[in-house]
């Protein structure tokens, strides 16, 4: 299912292959982000060609809208969004836990209101792998709970141990049903370091197919944020995927892969290019440049800027997209300036491809040694 | 400049070829509306895809935001949205009357507020031609005052007069330049069959390379409306392409082309694609059908109708569009409840290629003397 192709001799990074029902998948690799079964402003047939590998949708919103049943009898989620590469789907548990205003941790699972027409759910661990099921993903996440970045020992604590309580109900709900489906069991613990210890070796106990960790950049400070990676990372089990869930920057994603991370997602590249903050490769030595990894480095061009107004060079000359290629900075701005949604999309491609390419980058480097 | 190819034995219809600097138009043809140099929603080269033939934008838009001398710096409207084909622009006359709350008409112009940050400008006859100049155009617009569909006789009088003075003025402005621009002149008159004959008078005493009939569909009564195209229509110099502004549903279009109208532009397609209604054909007998022309009929689909939720049909199975073939009409529903950009994407695809396919049809049926 998972295999190591090569290791680093720099760092802990790993070159590999992780199969799924819908094809392999080259790690370490980024998901973007299709929440509700649409990656925001572009279609999966562009997401395609930008050559993503597998995307990321959420269990809690595609249960409330539009129902795991109808998406079932659409023939799967693949069939509903039109993509037939790999799926992952979050459990649900963080958007519980972030979105509902009102919510009730119960041992059975957690109670809430729907952030949309108010009405009460019970979303158990049982539940949510039967949605992931009737989605048809190719790799569920274990139902967890993700206290905030700012909880206190005692609230993490307990937290480990309702998540480790609910992985094993998800792995015996998963271990019901025959289906070709991966189930990842994720690792909370906050930024207390016992507490991380803890809960991976309750979670990597159930030897389950791959490993998350969760519960981090959701507002603890940056620094723990590195140090918990750092700490964390070589305990995991060295042949099972592991999966940084909700990072981050460019230089997040390279910092986590040298301590041996295989898996990303994060909103940033879609939400970013919703405000016209566009993420391009340059030289190391150009103004804004933010260094990454050997001789590559990056830097943002935000749209609304005026000083594009008149700059008629390609939105993206290195771009592989025919449109950012075609179209100038001048009319992207523009684009933004009357709210045009081409503008969004324009924008979302340019930044899906950087962080894919990133990617890529990464992958080039752990093979020649350079990562 | 304007070939008539063939008229129709059954009615007034026309069908013919009309020559730009960018390339030449079969009509009658239909101009998506691109008012700030963007067709909302797709990129020009889905437009181009969708066979679009020329494309319409807007002097009074395109002068505030972003300027036409930017526009004019990046080597032409052409170029600054990336479309090759023919560019048609109104005079921005409609849009100071409809847009801006503070405007003066004074005999050399019409003094307004930009409804965007209130700042005063003075639009002329010569200056509305200097803009569409820079802007590059295929065929320009002279200025006109178009009333209310409610105004009385003495102020369309009035705005005769003025019409008449300003494309006076814009004619001498445009043959200035030796560029390779048409200029089409805008009769008025509103539903006052003396005042409409007046200014198709005064309009065609100027020899222009072409008419509009301006100042219908601005809330006057429909039956006036047809009254007066009716009217009007057969006075039109028969060698000189005629642009019916503004209109229609699908049924308003085949009943102007049966008058002799050659060219169409409207917001219906793009806007209604906004509210998720669909333009589709559909057989004579469905439930919901209109009838148009000979055994054509067409539908509309509102894609936030609950029904669709659970409907697995292609969204347009007879389209050319692979994304409306693939995605069905219970994801469009579901993309309009999220609220999500691919939608109004999809929809906005969907309608323009319905008109266009419309004028297809009716050229067809010129030539097959069905219309």
């Amino acid at each position: 299912m998972f295999k190591i192709l090569k290791k680093s001799k720099k760092t802990n990074a790993r070159l590999g292959k992780l199969k799924t029902s819908h094809g392999e998948i080259k790690t370490p690799f980024f998901m973007p982000i299709a929440t509700k079964a649409a990656v925001k402003n572009i279609s999966a047939a562009e997401l395609s060609d930008l050559g993503a590998q597998i995307i990321l949708a959420n269990t809690y919103h595609l249960y409330l809208q539009p129902g795991e049943k109808i998406i079932k009898s659409h023939g799967g989620l693949h069939n509903f969004l039109n993509w037939q590469g790999p799926i992952l789907t979050d459990s649900g548990g963080y958007q519980v836990f972030s979105l509902s205003k009102i919510r009730k941790i119960k041992p059975e699972g957690v109670e809430f209101q729907s952030h949309l027409d108010g009405s009460k759910h019970l979303l158990t661990p049982e539940k949510s792998i039967q949605i992931q099921q009737d989605l048809g993903v190719d790799i569920m996440m274990a139902l967890d709970v993700c206290p905030s970045g700012q909880a206190e020992f005692k609230e993490v604590r307990r937290a480990n141990e309702i998540t480790f309580d609910w992985a094993k109900k998800c792995k015996k709900e998963w271990q019901k049903s025959s289906r070709n489906q991966l189930l990842f069991g994720i690792i909370q613990g906050g930024i207390f370091k016992n507490l991380r210890e803890e809960s991976l070796v309750q979670i990597t106990s159930l030897d389950l197919p791959g490993y998350a960790i969760g519960g981090l950049a959701v507002g603890e400070p940056r620094d723990k944020m590195f140090d918990i990676i750092e700490y964390i990372c070589p305990q995991l089990p060295e042949d099972k995927p592991r999966y940084l869930m909700g990072l981050g920057r460019p230089e997040e994603i390279v910092f986590a892969v040298k301590q041996g991370v295989d898996m990303f997602d994060c909103v940033i590249p879609t939400r970013e290019a919703r405000h016209g903050r566009l993420y391009q490769f340059c030289a190391q030595k150009e103004k804004g440049a933010i260094n990454i990894l050997g001789n590559l480095a990056y830097k943002t061009l935000t749209a609304t800027n005026e000083k594009y107004k008149d700059d008629f060079e390609a939105i993206n000359r290195d771009s592989g997209v025919k449109l950012l290629q075609e179209y100038t900075k001048a009319y992207l701005h523009h684009l933004f300036k009357i709210n045009e949604g081409l503008g969004l999309r324009l924008a979302t491609l340019n930044n899906l491809e950087f962080y894919l390419k990133l990617m890529e980058k990464i992958r080039e480097g752990i093979l020649n040694h350079k990562v």
